[in-house]
């Protein structure tokens, strides 16, 4: 039986994530679109990853073997997509390697659909994604949303809100973790839900803030167990958002202002985070 | 009979538009090119659009029936295109979505010249390039461009001046609008036509202002007719860039400051742009 | 026989490439990877260049035919580049145009291995990698780099140190030059070897520092010979690196004020690079 851990505790787990990540540099191999590809990449190195990024089926499994965790976004994908992600969503499953699925853009197209649809097998260890994404892959996935407890006295905002039994829904299939952004953030493993405080409205109005959480949640997950590496790239974008944006006059210098504060982030700016805890079924 | 508007006529239109996007958030999906596909993304959400970029024919299709307009670029074509553009430009003329075209790379390789080719029946609603690739797509589909009125009296730079003509043919065939951009910028339906002033010469160091351009046109064209749309985007990307250059050091600098200005665009902006307005066969 | 130039004389022809490319904005076009495409767009803008990407065989050929330089990324490979790559290889090589090669991702995957292996043949005037890279294109071209003379006296970073032999024996069997970045950067055309010191920690927390300076070292090969155009785009790294550091706050306000100095890069930079000179076999 899972021991439940305090915010503090919780708290210092993802400084520890922080501190490995910058220290031991893990190479995060990603599939991911063409828009965001440059911010997700420069995103990881800031917090101390290091990135590459291909397309074809062999060079995913070789990149996956020597990867420490791998990220998967599902935006802009491409007809060669059909043959590399079942490939190396597969074999990320099988050598037990945590990844990080971004299910953006489901609902359009045939082949994002059945991909989707494959990796409820392969079971990624963090999903990330908005409120109404998280509902539509655990519809996808036909997952028993009502059956899950819920996550009372969390007030979220609206929409990751009504996103939270889907969220939960999701942990309890993969037995990892899930990550639902909005204006407020909740991350959750099926048992505890954290609502995380923080960011910018900026980070709205610069593509790719939630594709490269995603990139960066999976630097923390090579370092750290899911739910940690899903709540350390919460905490982290929350705080370094906040940061960015005291001194940005647009989101043009906002996004430049968000890289510097990521690869500045300390133990202090996890500390003093603004966050609250639930346990389903105390 | 089209009634004439005056240059302030012209300019309330403008902030009439720039205000409708701000506060709509039009959703304006995109298939561009890998280059500046990011920075196309970065300007759309900075004057208030909502982006999406893909490349799947029943993405483009899902897409076109959800976005309240539509840009498709040429640069950086990829094999998938030839089978994504001609469905989706079809659909959008069948709808009358509209739609922005932006012929870069016009006369490089086969694939495109067919790709242009076809998109004749199509009639974008605007048009924007330089003034060589204007020239170059009127030439390909063969319009008069002797028997359109001269637009006298306009004092453009050689360049734009020397496109005034196969803009206009342009225009007078798709019933829309066309943008040539260059050291001055025109705008034309065809019987109109304004010449503006404004912009920066960092714009021809940052790869993508005349991409991004045609983006944030379509976010316009959301919410205005196509002259007005290309009018508000040219008048908008002036003023940005004219006001980003003076405090920036170089194209780097130059690039996040333009980022900020077009998300800070004010009515006062639109109001005070130079331009100059000429009828045709008045 | 080919006369020695001193230290000052291969500076003064680095200042004469500078100002070249700024005075005649040579079109160097390149086939990269979409993760740091922009940035190398960006870079060569900056530098006085014109850029342009493509993807498809006929494109590749007909921008070769006008391009006064061609910069190839192995990054980031698609199925599409199996039949640009060799097509365009080959004709670069009949038409003694100069190109670079990043073979990035060396190793990896199938496709690119065998891409690679053809380039043999088509001897690129510049190979630019970071030491592994470098030795590993030695290796998978079978040079006999024992054969080639030590490069004495030269005190590298035991990783640009390591590999002084491969990028020699790669620069010999070209007759181009072989550019290895690190912490120290080597130059060399087999015969005269420059170890080159500057740049930033940043630039490892900066996606395609990399990649864009072998896109700037084909717009200098544009307007010099391979080994000047090496030297000058890696002492131009070097000291827009060092002078974009100095005000950097992280690797978002370093990239931005990177691309300024680029554009501000001056005689007075290069006149007072940090170099030391080797030549083999004296």
């Amino acid at each position: 039986m899972k021991i439940m851990r305090t915010i503090e505790e919780l708290k210092n787990q993802c400084v520890t994530a922080i501190r490995a990540a910058q220290s031991t540099n893990p190479l995060v191999p990603s599939i991911t679109n063409p828009i965001t590809i440059n911010f997700v990449a420069n995103a990881q190195l800031s917090v101390g990853g290091s990135a590459a990024m291909i397309y074809l089926p062999d060079e995913a499994l070789a990149l996956a073997a020597v990867g420490a965790a791998f990220y998967i976004n599902m935006g802009g994908i491409l007809p060669i997509y059909a043959k590399t992600l079942p490939l190396v969503a597969k074999r990320l499953h099988e050598t037990k390697t945590q990844w990080v699925l971004d299910p953006v853009g489901i609902g359009v197209g045939k082949l994002r659909q059945e991909l989707l649809m494959q990796f409820k097998d392969y079971q990624p260890s963090i999903i990330r994604g908005n409120a109404s994404e998280i509902i539509a892959l655990a519809d996808l996935w036909s997952l028993e949303q009502n059956l899950v407890a819920n996550v009372r006295g969390v007030d979220a905002g609206d929409a990751v809100f009504a996103a939270r039994k889907a969220a939960a829904a999701l942990a309890i299939w993969t037995g990892g973790a899930v990550m639902v952004s909005g204006e407020q953030d909740l991350v959750t493993d099926g048992k505890t839900a954290v609502l995380c405080t923080g960011g910018s409205h900026f980070m709205t109005k610069v593509t790719g803030a939630g594709c490269s959480l995603g990139g960066v949640a999976a630097v923390y997950a090579a370092v750290s167990d899911p739910f940690i590496a899903a709540l350390t790239g919460t905490l982290a974008y929350n705080a370094a958002g906040k940061r960015a944006a005291l001194t940005a006059a647009g989101p043009g210098s906002f996004q430049a202002n968000f890289l510097d504060e990521l690869y500045n982030i300390t133990a202090e700016d996890i500390l003093a985070s603004k966050i609250e805890m639930e346990e389903a079924n105390k």
